[in-house]
């Protein structure tokens, strides 16, 4: 059986001769819809619309902006370095929660700074930042790969294994964080069942999850929000397996909103909870808080915009993320390995490590 | 301040010269769409595509069902007698967990059956139906307000309070059950604040609860299923209050697929967890179990059947209900008073008294 298990193939981001090229993911199930640009702003507006989501995606997304926008320059290296920071000041507005964006645009400017140092040629400084640029995505998709190695590891023959929001290929450079892990077990021909949920208000799991899902042939089902406990009770959730935007040195991580929830609900029906993301998700800062971005009401007051489905003037509340605290986590999965509690000790090890 | 408050007087089902009137919430809140029919067949299907739903309305149409049958209806007693039996034979299979409709129904064929035996004239047999299904409805509105007074009592100046699904004048003969409550303090001048969660797949949150709350002038705010916790968490929710379509003399609760994970959610952060249903609700039966209505893929697979959210072929999870086990929950606010743990006793005496 597991030799016959084949598993899609998507890139949904590329830099091809200055563009950058991504899958709309809004777009998606309906469409597979490519867009490209030579200007940084396009990729900024691209990540602010959410037409590249999740958090790794976002991180190569933004390198592709600024390789993009020194690629297109003209000027000395101390203008191509102008260009750069600009770009970058500009990328890193785009959304607050999720620390690879911050992570992927620090390397850039590290490297920036270096071939400034270096005095390089306009041309390699360039080629350089679009070298930078391109490898921080061949890390991704390896560090993916390494993740589902490592986290499929706790996935056991007969899990069924409940996911949110979309974790996959759509969410990173290719192959997936949380879906990454499921995607090895069933590659591995393990037995496992996926539980979906849709994810409100942008709906990635009904969109998203579920067209990776179905193009796998993985046994999956789609849930909406509110289905959760339910789905633990009479469906028998074995495991929990989401991504992260942001992971603090403490173990709380910043993730979708509705993880906080369902990890809750995962202890109270004592199924496993763990989070998949790479290290560069470990915000290094010694953070105490994470600013939790608060997205427009027309996002819970329409669906997707095509229908409005509530009174004109209500208020709402439209937190994209929220956190969850380490006491409630079981196992938190990253290309280094897996941190136990606590995490504290484990999380420090991992980016001690990576310098 | 609490003279001035008014709140909205909207009848949705009104029984009027062998006709059944209602209002068709699935147009809420785009348009105020009344229909009518002397039919009881197009009675039953308004119930099964929940064009009226909510346990107490539902109880409330089935009625003038039965007696637009009877009404429309020529012949003796003994053929009338029969008409009542096939209209009840066929509003029973509309929706099978709602207790609120056997009991409605229970009481339309004891009536009939009482004046098969007093040997009434037809006329006589097609009024007393009429009016039993009338005595009904006004005893649902008498009952609302009643538990209104009773359940404002558990409510404080400063409470914030997440209600889920419709449990208001849409969701019975008017006034409504748990949002009767709310109305109820809020009519006493209280100041008090609500969360509406938008209610997946069918969004009566949404599309009904904060069409009600609008009217009133309550503060509130919408959100998605998913953001119950990080409502209860920096939202401060202090209450949940929410309706029930089956209650066991056990103390569980069937209601609206959701409330099990918020009851789950409300215990953590420490709120209380109140149901609130009139004792026609309470499953006489001793049963055990409770059927749950499993509803069309559609639903989640679409909104509103507007927009497809998901790939074609997907396989999704549709249960209408969950079921919400006693330990979960602080209170049951009756029309009778408030029953607190140990819900066998406490709930047994209410239903005793009622005979």
């Amino acid at each position: 059986m597991s030799n016959l298990r084949k598993i899609s193939d998507i890139v949904p981001l590329r830099f091809e001769n200055g563009k950058v090229i991504w899958l709309n993911t809004k777009a998606i199930p309906w469409k597979e819809e490519y867009k490209e640009s030579r200007n940084y702003e396009d990729v900024a507006k691209a990540i602010e619309t959410m037409e590249v989501r999740g958090a790794p995606a976002i991180g190569v997304m933004a390198a592709f902006g600024v390789a993009a926008a020194v690629y297109n320059s003209q000027g000395n290296i101390s203008e191509l370095y102008d260009v750069a920071l600009r770009a970058i000041d500009r990328l890193s507005k785009t959304r607050p929660t999720a620390y690879n964006l911050f992570w992927a645009l620090d390397r850039m400017k590290g490297k920036a700074s270096t071939l400034l140092s270096d005095n390089v040629s306009p041309n390699e400084f360039r080629q350089e930042l679009v070298n930078e640029a391109l490898q921080i995505q061949r890390e991704d998709i390896e560090i993916n790969k390494k993740m589902g190695e490592v986290g499929s590891r706790v996935i056991k023959d007969g899990d069924v294994i409940l996911t949110h929001c979309n974790t996959g290929s759509l969410a990173t450079a290719g192959f997936g964080t949380a879906l990454g892990v499921i995607r090895s077990a069933w590659l591995q021909g393990k037995n496992i069942r996926v539980i979906a949920t849709e994810t409100r208000p942008l709906l990635q799991g009904a969109r998203l999850t579920m067209w990776e899902l179905s193009k796998d042939g993985i046994p999956s089902k789609l849930i909406t929000d509110n289905m959760v406990a339910y789905a633990m009770k009479y469906e028998g959730v074995t495991k929990v397996i989401l991504g992260a935007d942001r992971i603090l040195t403490s173990g709380y991580v910043a993730n979708k909103i509705g993880t906080y929830g369902i990890s809750i609900l995962a202890k109270y029906h004592g199924a496993d909870f763990y989070v998949v993301a790479p290290t560069s998700t470990i915000d290094r800062t010694e953070a105490k808080d994470i600013v939790i971005e608060k997205r427009k009401p027309d996002e819970v007051k329409t669906v997707l915009n095509l229908v409005d489905i509530t009174v004109k003037d209500v208020e709402v509340l439209n937190p994209a993320f929220d956190v969850t605290p380490p006491e409630l986590i079981t196992g938190i999965i990253t290309e280094k390995g897996i941190a136990y509690p606590p995490f504290k000790e484990s999380l420090k090890k991992f980016i001690q490590e990576s310098g």
